[in-house]
């Protein structure tokens, strides 16, 4: 048993250019406040496995850990393990309570999802009802920006600000030639249209802002779509939509089902999963009825991954609601997630707190309609003035590529 | 007509990161001489129908041509035409040099790949052979590196930047879960290999290398290359390969063909084109064959229009060589391409020169089997040590995701 506190810290779900800042984040909150720091690798997986790895000696190291900060994926592995229902099953809850003893941990920090939550829930009351003296706590961080309980999730701000500058450097690649195009953007979001709503960030960049955007959040007609994009074909040559891979038709079914060379599957957590197909089909749709050229392009898993244009402000915010969990489960708080609440757009201000993870498990945030303009195929200032803040702008003093071609042509 | 000499200028062919650049060189060096600029909408064809631009203003703006540097795409639009055979038919060249009479232009600068090095030597050959007094000069670009004459294209080192990064991100973000897994990562390239190359650079940015690279110069085995990778996935969780959109199998059938969903067309140049598939079609037989887990992840347009990640040097040097094309020209050449003469791997040096458009035009530059490894699923340090000095290194002082991981876990 170690003689100081002990910190257990995992990554869980997909990945996000900013989750491994969350644990630079526990780290340097662990060893500020005296504990000892292990890492889970694998998550709740490798833990019962057996798979820990040592960071004490990192939490010291400064250029390791900002280095650490800007990495992208999950430094410690991850999962995507569910727990079943302790009713049904004890046995793991057994398992990870014996694996944490055995560890000597007093504290268990989960960085992750919805799903993820759902664990820090379920392990959280699980360890309260055996009268454990193990605190369980979560960090938020999802591309998808949906949990509830907090203003934004860690990894979105730099999703969002690979989307927005990608979505505006191909409307200029799609401008080049003298003719008629529409381009087909697919943006991950199962469920939630945050990150697809913000490709409308692109002027942020110095780019043009897509024509429309498809959120999951609104039932798709194909038939609407094709008469809304016939609009702007005529005033121009370039038109662009962002587009959820997760849009469904008014039956239910995914509009990525339409097109999909492959059958569509689900995920170990039971989702439908839509990883491809959609802008492919709506491209084929496109030529076919407006009689332009078409393409479609997947951004996908760079969206998460893309560290090299990671959002500074996100990995701060990582890093800030890492420290947060260690802090207040250190005071006792257990089954909780450390969230942000915003004070101030303009100039951008938020604060960390804690908030009941019980709420925020299995629920998703979808994006709000009242931010939608009328026809739902576009979103109002009312988001941009929420996100700008979280993706940052152009990234130097340059003109952007509106400005220099209102001056050059 | 004008009182000062009178430059035209254009960009043809797929847009780089590198073309704007090399277009604001060519702004500042005629405006340096004492000419007027006048820049071609969508190349030859914007020409032959009466579109034109007046740069004249801003070729003192610094602010604008610094920005223009910076902008991805073609700013000034681009084409695909091919100019036919003389011979055959001379009304598009006796279009062309009424339009630059009327104009009053002496030199026209053309800003492009192989195709457009074709139109400036079949445009500077009917010139001469009409004793006009027209220069005719180009200005290299492609992200495929593959023009003979110079060193490396403008173009290529944004674009390996990008590659290099990416491939290296979705390394990382492979590697999170405790399985095994062989993702493809699919590069532009229909018949050059250098562009795929520069996923071998991933180290330079701070990731690990690719495993194999697959390029269109190598007839790939299908069967080779599974039994390639079974090597490493038995060693490793995560087995990377960038494979280049253009490869082929032994009957010459483009890989693409074996999965497209699509029919592989040809382009105005009589191009087979292969934009998809080949990924798609890898990561089927991988999890059929190996019984892993299995991607494919398509780079899309994203590669040649990824300003946000472009290499200063490049920019740079796309802006020598549009300045050096206006000189030669005032100086008296024509049909001639500027180029970069490597003087120095290491401390890099480069120097501009011009050389003859017609052994240009047309040619393709494959990637040197001298500088593949034995198998031809990889490439050799000789590579390495060209192509480094392109692309730029990790952006900051950070430690390496790689030695991050070595201290952590």
């Amino acid at each position: 048993m170690p003689s100081r506190p002990r910190i257990l810290v995992g990554q869980s779900g997909g990945p996000t250019a900013a989750i491994n800042a969350s644990l630079a984040g526990v780290m340097t909150a662990g060893h500020a406040a005296g504990c000892s720091v292990l890492g889970m690798r694998y998550g709740i997986e490798g833990l019962l496995a057996g798979q820990t790895a040592d960071l004490d000696a990192l939490c010291t190291d400064d250029a390791a850990l900002v280095s650490l900060s800007h990495t992208p994926a999950s430094m410690l592995g991850s999962c995507r393990y569910r727990l079943p229902d302790p009713a049904a099953d004890e046995a793991p809850y057994r398992h990870v309570f014996e694996r944490l003893d055995q560890l000597g941990i007093s504290t268990m920090v989960y960085i992750g999802g919805n799903d993820s939550m759902d664990t820090v829930d379920r392990l959280g009351a699980y360890g309260q009802q055996q009268g454990s003296s193990v605190r369980v706590v979560g960090v938020p961080k999802t591309i998808d920006n949906d949990l509830v309980g907090t203003d934004h999730t860690p990894g979105y701000g730099s999703a969002a600000r690979f989307v927005a500058t990608t979505v505006g450097e191909l409307a200029c690649d799609a401008d080049v030639y003298d003719l008629k195009s529409v381009t087909f953007v697919e943006v991950m979001g199962r469920d939630a249209g945050w990150l697809t709503a913000a490709a409308t960030l692109a002027p942020l960049m110095g780019y043009p802002a897509p024509d429309v955007v498809l959120l999951p959040e609104v039932v798709l007609d194909p038939d609407v779509l094709m008469q809304r994009l016939s609009e702007p074909l005529h005033q121009r040559n370039t038109v662009m939509v962002a587009v959820s891979e997760g849009v469904r038709l008014a039956d239910g079914r995914l509009v990525a089902q339409l097109g999909a060379e492959r059958p569509v599957g689900t995920d170990a957590f039971g989702h439908a999963s839509a990883t491809s197909g959609v802008c492919r089909y709506l491209a084929h749709l496109a030529k076919e009825r407006l009689g332009c050229k078409a393409r479609g392009v997947e951004l996908s898993t760079l969206q998460r991954c893309a560290a090299h244009a990671a959002s500074e402000r996100d990995l701060r915010e990582a890093a800030q609601l890492g420290g947060a969990s260690v802090r207040a489960a250190l005071g006792g708080a257990t089954r909780m997630m450390s969230a942000l609440e915003r004070v101030s757009d303009w100039p951008y201000e938020a604060r960390t707190t804690m908030v009941d993870v019980e709420g925020v498990a299995n629920q998703v945030r979808g994006f709000p309609l009242a931010w939608m303009e009328d026809d739902r195929m576009g979103v109002t200032a009312d988001f941009r003035r929420y996100a700008a803040p979280l993706v940052g702008g152009v990234p130097s003093g340059l003109l952007s590529y509106g400005q220099v071609r209102a001056l050059l042509l």
